[in-house]
């Protein structure tokens, strides 16, 4: 039918292209237009810079072992092979280390073991995890400080499911729960628990500040496959006022948690006295409860944060159960008028101080972000925090790109999020629609981790991160082959999706009740024989067929979308044999004849002698 | 209580800056890091350029008057004040031209005032609504034809508030509405409508392919305040197959809507008999309803599109009425596999020229793009069009980031949207919850529009407009002084906030149900009185308030979430005598303790001799 045509000239040049997210060449686009992977380097899977960013740090992790330790690389290296005292590893990227740990060392860390050479299981499970890295790449990141494996000893113990977070693996997203004195219970939060897991959560974050703080604790941690960060301050001051805070509480509570199996602390030592003054212009002062809390300490006390000048103490409780560090950032702006700020950043090069300090001390380490940040300025946020903390991973809230949707924070901070993620953010903490209003109740956690798995997974995506689009096309090839069925089955919230389509015809035929038979585009371009998509025979549909019954989920979906009546709903949901056809709702006989006419074959009310 | 201390040294260096979108210097951000704003140029507002990025066209719709017409610049045009047939003028970049349209020559469009130096009361209004522009510029902006203003001379007679689309004006956004042969109807198309306008829809394209299509359109055209676009080849093939579409039947339909006042017209020149087979390797072919039925249409007649033939028919059509080109993306791709492939670029290619061709008729151009675009692929598909549509406005349709989430293609959509907003696009078309799945309802309507709302205000913050900024700070403001009224009635959506806010705590106290009293990091900010946010007096917390009875929209919302008993709710909205202590519903008596601890003040159940 089409005649052999001159291709049209090409007028454009597109940029360079980075891997494509796809397994196998599916489709027609060029790839990712972000830079070519490089895992093994500050590179692993990165955004080209704008101009004005920061470059990334010259040095990792090996720049900043504990004292006492020797480390050679390369012939003289490998000089040292079968030396007694000496651990020589050669790694994915062809280097060979040989490393002398002080006198009697024995590994506590993921962060020391990746140090010695040693592949872990939680590294194998890791490496299984993320399909496109190997065990070793895992360990190399680990032992470059790059990235982290969140796995107390405790927890190990109990059901947890190893993972990573970092630049060389996929983006995570963290659920935040937590009862507060006004608001929920311990079985309520394992349940939010159970529903975070659910729906994607790779960490999640006990914050509870009312209830009973350990028994809520205990239980989530042993009832959870993923790793548990918790904000030890908040427990600190359980019973007493912030200014009664001293060292000895810091390590009784930090004991007694890591015993307790938590995977990371948030610790805000970044807050230091110096950086009080320079919040006093902000529109909102400081918006983070541990930092808020710690400024006051500070005030009260007129000294230096004590989580800053503990740092090699606290480290030691953490590395003797492997809790990863999460640094807190306790100036992080609390609206887009505060952000990227003389105090913001000038705890971010403290972060960076602790970041190495840590690692000295064997301790893993990942570093918290803002916030509220305008779209613009998210890149830089990035990119700086990749400089200043040598590319620990950066664990960022959101951040919000507008200020004035409460309500709807889930969206407004999953663009940022999506933003962060592609510029350089390994994990981000999800915000809730409760978000500035109340606490989470467990739809909002559904709610937020889905506009959080959206983020990452476009993150993703947008990096070129091998395979993370597979199943984008999937279900690309599923829509043009218009099978319904499959199109559910590959969607992320499957009972959503069929709810909404149930709502206006419950039957799947080769069109949908956005643009009816005559009008879809995919049956159209199915039509144009020679460029039929879907050519996969497993993807054909087939004929057209009465949906299933909807399922309790499908229902409450759609009673809570309040289009339907109940009588409506339930009609859908039993599937009774008189054919639902949408035309019984519709007021005149003209357009209900129009509709029956569209969808008479569809329901299966008549079928012509082509059986169509 | 601060003592001087020494600033922390500074490790960092910011990236240039543009302005700052406050109106004030409100807060402490150094403002946006896009750059720096060029109104009259192709820089009016604009991302700094990743590199591999196109650079802007040296063109402007100077570039293609109408054949005939002589202009002249600077001192020469300057010798022509007075002479007949001449219009000299000098622009707000301090340009002085002088214009001789051929004889007899009466303007018609806007882009045909603009050309002759006048302002007509639709760019006055504009620079009203646009506080950042004056009517000069914007004048210049649409000569320039970077900016339009949809104005059809019928629907001026009606209601319709003149409004313009260009990169020197806020970002707008755009509802789709329409009855399908499936779904919906008339009454409900009005009411769409006027949800639409009420959650901030910019524009409306009735999209109807079912039911009364001139009803329908003249009904919501009737109705509008907003401009109404459409895309009239859905009405050409109603009561005839595509293949029956001829020149007749085009001219036809298109003078009968042009004199029903629409707005503006989607037509699909740009799907060329050259680009069909570059469509051939695609996962799912043509997903745009114009551009598949145009292709089928070619395919069947062997020949090219009859749109991209008599285009310079179309133009005299429109011109008359004043009718704004959407000039159509028949190619945009159907899922991320798609994107920013060859067809969708030699698409692209043709959309400028036809771009060039329309000015040459006087008629205002804005030109549509994708879809579904991996979010490393936006910034370049923004920056293209820019090049090779000489800075004409573009109108995208979200673009989606990822295919996997139908049911949440809002969310996904609007991530997109933002990049699109930032990086260059001047108009985003909404999606809503039901893409993919079926026709939107009104609770669609409103959720897309929000999504969208958020996208554009994101983007227009980012990109560091004027004054866009001021409504998230003064809320930033209200936050800080605790001060939930204020915090509600500057929010977007106040009746969301308010219900999501009650239905834990329905007591206004100096902290929320997120972390409670003594956890409250905005209260204790407060506290640390030199850091005092929230100054003004007129945001100033008062002291613990119930809040009003729950109106109707309210109660509905939180019935849909079905957290709440319609028990719970009902008390809620009544407000009655009884304090509605959340300790109430607390199963353990311990815990109902520490939770009426509290919010014993808040409730007013027993006030202390400090009143609080």
């Amino acid at each position: 039918m089409i005649r052999a045509t001159t291709p049209p000239p090409v007028f454009y040049t597109l940029p360079p292209l980075g891997s494509n997210p796809s397994t196998e060449a599916q489709g027609t686009s060029p790839g990712s237009f972000a830079l070519r992977p490089g895992v093994g380097t500050a590179y692993a899977f990165s955004s080209p810079d704008t101009p004005g960013m920061p470059a990334p740090s010259t040095k990792t992790a090996w720049d900043f072992l504990p004292d006492g330790w020797e480390v050679l690389e390369g012939t003289e290296a490998r000089r040292h092979e079968g030396t007694h005292g000496w651990h020589v590893f050669t790694d994915s990227m062809d280097v060979t280390r040989a490393i002398c740990p002080v006198e009697g060392f024995v590994p506590s860390t993921q962060l020391e073991s990746a140090r010695l050479g040693i592949v872990t299981p939680q590294m194998r499970r890791v490496a299984e995890r993320e399909g496109h890295l190997s065990p070793e790449q895992v360990r190399d990141e680990v032992a470059a400080g790059r990235m982290v494996i969140p796995a107390n000893k405790v927890h190990l113990r109990h059901k947890l499911d190893p993972m990573a977070i970092g630049r060389a693996s996929k983006t995570k997203i963290n659920a935040n729960m937590g009862a507060s004195p006004v608001s929920s219970g311990l079985d309520e939060e394992v349940a939010k628990l159970k529903y975070a897991e659910r729906w994607g959560a790779d960490t999640v974050m006990d914050l509870s500040t009312g209830g009973d703080l350990d028994a809520t604790r205990i239980a989530i941690i042993e009832n959870a496959s993923v790793p548990i960060g918790t904000v030890p301050i908040y427990s600190m001051i359980i019973g007493r006022t912030i200014e009664e805070l001293d060292e000895r509480i810091v390590k009784d509570t930090l004991i007694s948690q890591a015993q307790q199996g938590v995977d990371y602390f948030t610790i805000h030592a970044g807050v230091r006295f110096s950086h009080i003054p320079l919040v006093r212009k902000r529109l909102i002062g400081i918006v983070s409860r541990g930092g808020s809390l710690l400024a006051k300490w500070m005030l009260t006390h007129n000294k230096e944060n004590l989580m800053y000048t503990m740092w090699e103490d606290i480290c030691d409780i953490m590395r003797e159960y492997d809790v990863t560090f999460s640094i807190g950032d306790g100036l992080r702006p609390g609206g887009l008028a505060d952000a990227t700020d003389a105090a913001q950043l000038a705890e971010l090069v403290t972060l960076g101080e602790l970041t190495e300090r840590a690692w000295r001390k064997g301790v893993q380490v990942m570093v918290e972000g803002p916030g509220h940040v305008p779209f613009d300025q998210i890149e830089y946020n990035m990119k700086l925090q990749r400089t200043l903390c040598h590319g620990a991973p950066f664990y960022v809230l959101g951040p919000l790109v507008t200020d004035i949707f409460p309500g709807y924070d889930h969206i407004t901070s999953c663009i940022g999020a999506t933003s962060a993620g592609y510029h350089g953010a390994s994990m981000l903490c999800y915000v809730t629609p409760k978000e500035h209003l109340g606490l989470p109740k467990a739809e909002d956690v559904k709610q937020g981790c889905i506009a959080y798995k959206i983020a990452a997974h476009a993150a993703d995506i947008a990096l070129g991160i091998p395979g993370t689009r597979d199943r984008d096309d999937e279900l690309t090839k599923a829509r043009a082959a218009l099978n319904w069925q499959k199109h559910f089955d590959l969607s992320f919230d499957p009972d959503t999706a069929r709810a909404y389509h149930d709502e206006d015809l419950d039957v799947d035929t080769d069109f949908c009740a956005m643009c009816g038979h005559d009008w879809c585009s995919v049956r159209i371009s199915k039509e144009i024989v020679e460029f039929a998509s879907g050519k996969d025979e497993s993807y054909d549909w087939d004929k057209p067929q009465r949906s299933a019954a909807l399922n309790k989920e499908q229902q409450d979906i759609l009673q809570k979308r309040g289009n339907l009546t109940q009588d409506q709903i339930m009609k859908l949901a039993h599937k009774g044999k008189k054919a639902d056809c949408h035309s019984d709702v519709v007021k005149d006989s003209g357009t209900a004849k129009l509709v029956q006419l569209n969808t008479l074959k569809a329901h299966g009310v008549t079928v012509n002698e082509n059986g169509l």
